[in-house]
């Protein structure tokens, strides 16, 4: 991409190119962090403030049953089975990924005494955390895998999408390498759900996890999502035995017994508000093509990288499938980073140096790319990343 | 309570008289479920309107940081935390509370190889499933007590305030007897938080976990807190090791380290919405007097049971320092209920056989509880209760 008209010639041509009109983006702001938190549709902003302002304020505890928010974290759960090739009840929102990791690699775990737990040394910080909180829990060892490795009789934990690299793997090859080794795979949904057409049952995958604020785009800190496949949930006990996952919790028992299912997957009683946002965000996915996201948003980067080629930031080595960021290096990239955020142009850092600049494909252009870029060229042109202002605090970016 | 007038006199005598107007509740409505889900604040309404299409929409990712979305969990458990006698730096919200009993019980029994958990067989059900979990996890027997029991090395669950007799406990008398046996008690304040005045540091109590949803008028399903007192905390591995809890989330290192005090009990991201609705909720409890909120909650309830005495309802045995809560015990309580429900008068159902009304001191008047109560007589009176028609599905009520 070498022009803003080629740029322009790109979005004319974008089957995509309707899905911003859902969003409501603030003026003069390019935002290439949709990987990390999505912004909210114009849907999700309404009924969140019905929900608030209507569901509870006039339903009150009513609204549990009017408003149907006992079944929300099926419902949910329904749509996202959609995006990733799961059927309908296996899928439940509910808790953190963190959490939710804790779940899965327990239950099995305690399936099979003998197994270890496993974890790429690359993976997401918090997966690796969370299986560090299962091995001791269980007794199991937990071993740390070079990227790709699979190893024997092993539990282990796998994003589909990293977060660094954005490296898409092969579902269904890794799935067969892991049956031939006697592994479960525990896949890390993340920076793939709602961005690149997943098919769990033709891979064979039979476990998940995956967040709802990124490109699902339901919200921050939005509840997360769990995926087991039928024939296993039934055959699995999650530690996390709480009144929501019970077979009927309005009985009062005093004995937990856990429903069919993913649904025995819930713990404790789920945060409405923040689940009706995601919920609503969720309906902007109905019908549409996942392939077309995931092509958009590699070119999308594709152009990116061929606008900066020049400036001497070095990229991240090319996987041959890449998800939906780009990262590039440069050993003053959080300055770099600050003084395009203060130009309204944000994406996010990666200690120790890397720029995360992400291409969520539902409301971004081609000539937003172009901009982006060209903003980026007189950052370091002009080298204002020198004196711009910028805080030293902790960051979610 | 004799009469209408004697109602509206205790009325204009009430020092809390003013805070209904904090409420915008529905006409045509008394409230009794506030015990279940809090009614919303207008406060919380607008705090959540421009977390949602400012704070989220307009601010993007930079809210973490700008709008100071990091540290809510904190924040809201320092608003907490005076509620509860504890240092501000000791309560944390996040997650629910069967995820908080569960991290809270298997931290203890990993610190206390040999002791037992324990928990009366008429606790909240929720809390008796988590610790199933932990037991399952931890390998330390799960043992169900008598009332009141306390028995030798263990840790066990109790409610300050029984959700269905609700009877207040003297928690320092109970920790007393817990010192002598070895015993660490964890504290579900579900129902007494921000209607009891709590002293867990003069009570020598050192951990509890509370909802955010009921007397705290959070929303539904608003996170949970934890308590953990400072010289606890850093000898506890909680087992739900996320990267929120990390001494440094934003370093991305491989290994997980947990931060310093309570703020370990952190697990994955928060769900930001329900969470700032619930921390503007907090605010209502400024320079309130706990005091004050039991005194009145005790005598609505008195009153509504003089209103109801002849109505042939059998009252739950009273206990001697009694919480926001009566139940009345009637076979065909799910219909009286029902009818109640639909004459405006909300109060929740418990199996098998209880009717229960809650007395939440913020936005009841003593007139809301006389008509409440002639509403019963006449229910009972007409028998509209066989012609109510009323759901069976499964209900949060």
């Amino acid at each position: 991409m070498k022009s803003l008209e080629e740029a322009r010639a790109l979005d004319a041509a974008d089957p995509l190119r309707a899905f911003a009109a859902e969003f409501d983006l603030p003026d003069g702001v390019i935002y290439l962090d949709g990987n990390s938190l999505g912004p909210p549709t114009r849907k999700a902003l309404t009924r969140l403030r019905e929900a608030a302002e209507t569901e509870w304020r006039h339903g009150l505890i009513r609204s549990w049953n009017d408003a149907d928010w006992i079944d929300l974290p099926k419902r949910a759960g329904a749509k996202i089975a959609k995006l990733i090739g799961a059927d309908a009840d296996d899928v439940l929102v509910c808790d953190s990924v963190s959490v939710n990791i804790f779940k899965l690699a327990s239950a099995l775990i305690e399936k099979r005494p003998g197994a270890v737990l496993a974890v790429d040394a690359g993976e997401f910080p918090t997966d690796q955390y969370a299986l560090e909180g299962a091995a001791r829990m269980t007794g199991a060892p937990l071993i740390r895998l070079e990227a790709g490795e699979t190893p024997e009789n092993a539990v282990l934990i796998r994003s589909l999408v990293h977060y660094k690299t954005a490296e898409i793997l092969d579902m269904a090859a890794a799935e067969r390498i892991a049956s031939a080794r006697c592994c479960d795979i525990v896949w890390d949904l993340c920076h793939a759900t709602g961005l690149v057409p997943i098919d769990m049952t033709r891979a064979g995958a039979r476990f998940a996890v995956g967040c709802g604020y990124k490109f699902l785009n339901g919200g921050p800190g939005a509840p997360a999502f769990v995926y087991v496949a039928r024939e296993e949930a039934n055959t699995m006990t999650q530690p996390l035995s709480g009144w929501m996952g019970h077979a009927a919790p309005f009985d009062f028992a005093s004995d937990y017994k856990p429903a069919d299912g993913a649904a025995r997957f819930a713990a404790g009683t789920p945060p409405v508000l923040s689940l009706i946002a995601l919920d609503a965000a969720l309906d902007l996915f109905e019908g549409v093509d996942l392939s077309a996201l995931e092509t958009k948003a590699r070119a999308l980067g594709d152009c990116f990288l061929a606008c900066v080629r020049d400036l001497g930031l070095e990229p991240m080595k090319a996987p041959s499938r890449r998800g939906g960021h780009v990262c590039l290096k440069a050993g003053n990239g959080h300055q770099i980073m600050q003084a395009l955020i203060a130009r309204g142009v944000i994406g996010d850092f990666r200690a120790p140096d890397l720029m995360r600049f992400g291409f969520s494909p539902l409301f971004l252009s081609f000539e937003d790319v172009w901009n982006a870029g060209r903003a980026l060229a007189d950052v370091l042109s002009t080298e204002e990343w020198k004196r711009t202002e910028f805080s030293r605090r902790g960051k979610v970016t």
